[in-house]
Order: structure tokens, then sequence, then C-alpha cells
């Protein structure tokens, strides 16, 4: 466990845009002009962060249709290298549609870039999203998506950082998993929904902030009233002691932060649950995860 | 996985009394005092929770000197084990500060006892509150105390339930390993401060609960104006979805609550984290926890 898990200070940028609808062409132009206007607005920005499935329509019958095979040919894969290398910002992808063709499965996928423009991670959605809640919403990822098989913590010169999509939040395993692997933040590409939303969205973007020390970073789509599938908006971002220290409303809107290596350090310092733990009870969950 | 963890509706009392003053004898016939009266006005209860170091002061230089060899001798073990077996209730007896003869070694324990008056449960503070919040708290329990070695599931007749105690609740695996060994609950005698108790003790509560979709259950102390540590109070029951159903102000109070096995079921069907969780990517913490 270390203090200085953030080797510097860091600015961020949430791009909360509306552009899940069936045009991906404007999808991906309309996120293009986020971001521009982010480094506009924030020239020293050096970590973006889109929604999850910014590419197309969030929904189970779409997600063949839009899925790409990751690579240089892909249409979003060329859109995210070229965003990341124009603007030189490490670039979290929100997510898309991913098609293995191997085992013709489709993934909800996480592709994350270098300010080259380089691929440095793929976090394919772990936990799918299947829930039924009665006179609230129900939705089965698993009709047409796959699972992911690992976790994902991302190495870069300023620090490392974990990332899950969405309903992965609920499991409180990768967060630690990452933690403990020295990442300062988690940063989950997400949509909940105006049902969840509400009920946990703060909650758990705070828990695993509080739990594992470390700054939680959730990204959503705008709510576009009309629309299909409804997001929660409130993209946010939860410092190492749980507050919020920025948050959108719902419409498109960017949010801006800047990230601390102090609080962290501080936090670890007052309340030092990275060094209490007892492995001699219970296992470390992030000794031998994938 | 089951969604039936709590076999009935379960109806329980936590009680939030002043009882850490100096005077043992007052200590334990003002909590006597309140669990009597918690039975005339609920009297269908079947578990009491008593708040973390009810029989004496909370600091670290007085935890040997009222510290118990836990046994029929035991003034403390005498006390809840009449209390229990009077008023024919399952009893969190809150902790003590226990000495382990062979050792000489002083914990903060909870003693757990069925309405028979029997001892069914002892769990032993495992993570030591050692904190330094500059301009906030600083607290060494482990100055004097030592940590336990074991986690708490305790089985009866309506069903299983955990027990931590206080600082234990910044440690997710806790919760974790009782609820995935079927505990419909999470108790915690605490005794959080002016400084902890603010900033996280309705977050950690909540979390627990929702991640391992339980209810978690927090007994304080009152806070007494002008004495030595400052408990937060607050005490609590909060339901599976993450709801504080009930809770306590600071002073003396009793907090009554009706826990409900569809509650549970109804948070497992409609969110099923409990059956979804990815243990071929990253270990089951209860597997193989002490």
């Amino acid at each position: 466990m270390s203090l200085n898990v953030l080797k510097q200070k860091l600015k961020i940028a949430l791009i909360q845009v509306a552009a899940g609808g069936p045009d991906k062409n404007a999808n991906l132009s309309r996120a293009g002009s986020f971001i521009a206007r982010a480094m506009k607005e924030q020239p020293d920005t050096q970590l973006v962060v889109l929604p999850e499935c910014f590419n197309s329509v969030y929904a189970t019958d779409q997600f063949r249709k839009n899925a790409e095979v990751v690579g240089p040919d892909s249409q979003s894969f060329q859109f995210l290298s070229r965003a990341a290398r124009e603007h030189k910002v490490t670039l979290v992808g929100g997510s898309i549609p991913e098609l293995e063709p191997s085992t013709d499965r489709i993934f909800n996928t996480c592709l994350i870039f270098d300010s080259a423009g380089e691929l440095i991670g793929r976090h394919r959605k772990m936990h799918l999203f299947d829930v039924d809640i009665p006179d609230g919403i129900t939705f089965r990822e698993s009709d047409t998506l796959s699972g992911g098989s690992s976790s994902t913590t991302i190495s870069r010169s300023f620090g490392s950082f974990g990332v899950g999509i969405c309903y992965d939040i609920r499991f409180p395993e990768l967060a630690m998993i990452s933690a403990r692997r020295d990442a300062f933040a988690m940063i989950y590409p997400s949509a909940f929904n105006t049902v969840t939303g509400p009920m946990h969205w703060h909650l758990l973007a705070r828990s695993r902030s509080v739990d594992n020390e470390i700054y939680t970073i959730l990204c959503s789509p705008a709510r576009v009233p009309g629309g299909g599938y409804q997001a929660y908006g409130h993209s946010l971002v939860v410092d190492p002691q749980g507050n919020v220290i920025a948050e959108a409303g719902e419409g498109e809107e960017i949010v801006y932060a800047e990230l601390d290596p102090e609080s962290i350090a501080k936090m670890r310092r007052s309340v030092p649950v990275t060094t209490q733990r007892r492995f001699d009870v219970y296992k470390d969950v992030s000794s031998d995860a994938k």
C-alpha cells in the first residue's frame, strides 16, 4: 500500500453527451465536438472519460447491429484513437458494442487510449445488467451480450486507474482489486437509469471511494427526454473521503475536476484502513484475481 | 445464495443508552432498565442490541481496569445472560473489555446470548480503531487492545446474522463473509464519534446493506455532553435496498424496527447481484475466511 498512488495533480473531464442515438456518425461527431470543447475550456486536461454506449443505442436488440471488431478498421476505434492523439490525452472511451469474431460473441467494451492514440487497455463489462424491478425497470443485457472475464487496471505515468462499466460498480471486488494494485481511482463509464440512479448512484460511488480511499469517477450519457432508455445523468467525481467534488445535472454537460495526490495521502494517513486489513483472517481478493 | 435468509418477520430493539461512565454497576443497571423498557414498549421483540463498550468508559487507559474474564464469574456476562433469559430474547451484548488470562491480552468483545441465557457467540473486534485525523480525533485502541482473529456469524432459528464492532464496518469483507453465509443482517455495536459519524456513519451502513442485500444494524451509545469520548449516537437500521428505516437522535433512545424477509427477497429478485458475482474472475472472500 502506498500513500502516493497519484504522482501529480491531474485535471480530468467527463463528457456527459447525448450521443446514443441511431446515427453512429452523428454520435461520434457529437462526442468529438464535446471533447474539443472540454480541451478548450480546460486546456491542461490529461484524462477524458466518455459515457457507456456513447456511439449507439443502448438496447439489447441494437448491440449486434452496432458491434465493431476492435482494431484499426473499426470506426469507433479510429475516432477514439484520433481524439486521444489530437488532444494528447488519456482517453477512457466510454463503451461500445464489440464483436469478437472468433466466438461471434458481443461485449460491452471500454477501449482506453494513450495520448499518442495507442490502445492501452480494454475492459469488457464483466457483470451484465440483468435486473427486474417491479414497477421500475426490466433489462437483460445477457439476452445478447457476454460478460468479460478479467478486471482492468491501467498504468500511466501519472498513476494507475481501474476501469469498470456501470453495473460492475455493484460488485465491490473490482474496485478492491484495482485499488490494492495502487490505482488512484476507479472509472466507470455508466448509464444508470431514472429508477436505479436515484436509488444507488451516489451511494455506490461514495462507498467505492471510502472503502478503498480512492477517487471514483462515473460518466453517464445525458438524459434524452422522449428517447428509449432514460439515462440518469449526474456524472460525478467522488474524492477519497467520500465527498462528491463535481457533479453534472441531467442534460449535456462537461464535468471538470482536479484530482489531488494529497487528498488520497491525507485520507490514508488519517484513517489508515489500507494498512489495517486482516489478510490473516480473510483473503485479499486482489491477490489472485484475473 | 438464498432469497429466504430470514425465516420470519423479526422485531428488534437497539438500546442507545448512556452507560459508559466510570461506575460499572450503574452502567449495567441503566442498560438493564432500558432493556426492560424496550420489552414493555415492544413486547414481541426477539432481538436486542446494546452499544459498544456499554459497561465502562471508552478510553484506552480504562480498558484493562474494566476488563473481565468471560465466563460465569464475570459481572457483565452474568448481567447479559440474565437479561436475555429474563426477557427471552437473543441479546447482542454490545461490547465489553475482555481479559484473556492465558495471554494477558485485552479485547473489545461482543458476547451474544440466546433466549435461554446461554452464550452462543463471541466477536472480538478485529480491526482496531487507530486513527489520526488532523483537527479531528486521534485514538489508538492498539495501545492497549489486541484484535480478534475470526469473523462471526451467529445462527438462530429465525436466521443467521453477522457481528462486527464499530471500526470493523470499514472493512467490507466481514459483511461479505457473513452475508454469503446466508446472514440476513450485519449487526455492529458501534461508537463512532462526532468527527467520523457525520462523515461516514450512514454511508458505511447503507453500503454494507446494498452491496450484500441485507439489513445493517448499528447501535451506538447515547452522546453525553461534557463527557470524554463523544459518541455519535444515531443508532439505525438500514434495509436491503439501502434505506434507513429507523434512526435515533443523539440522546438516550430505543430504536424499534421490524425486519421483513420479503424486503430481502424482493431486492434479491429485482437486482440479483447475489447470483451474478464472478467468482471465476475473483475469489469469494467468504470461501476460506476464518
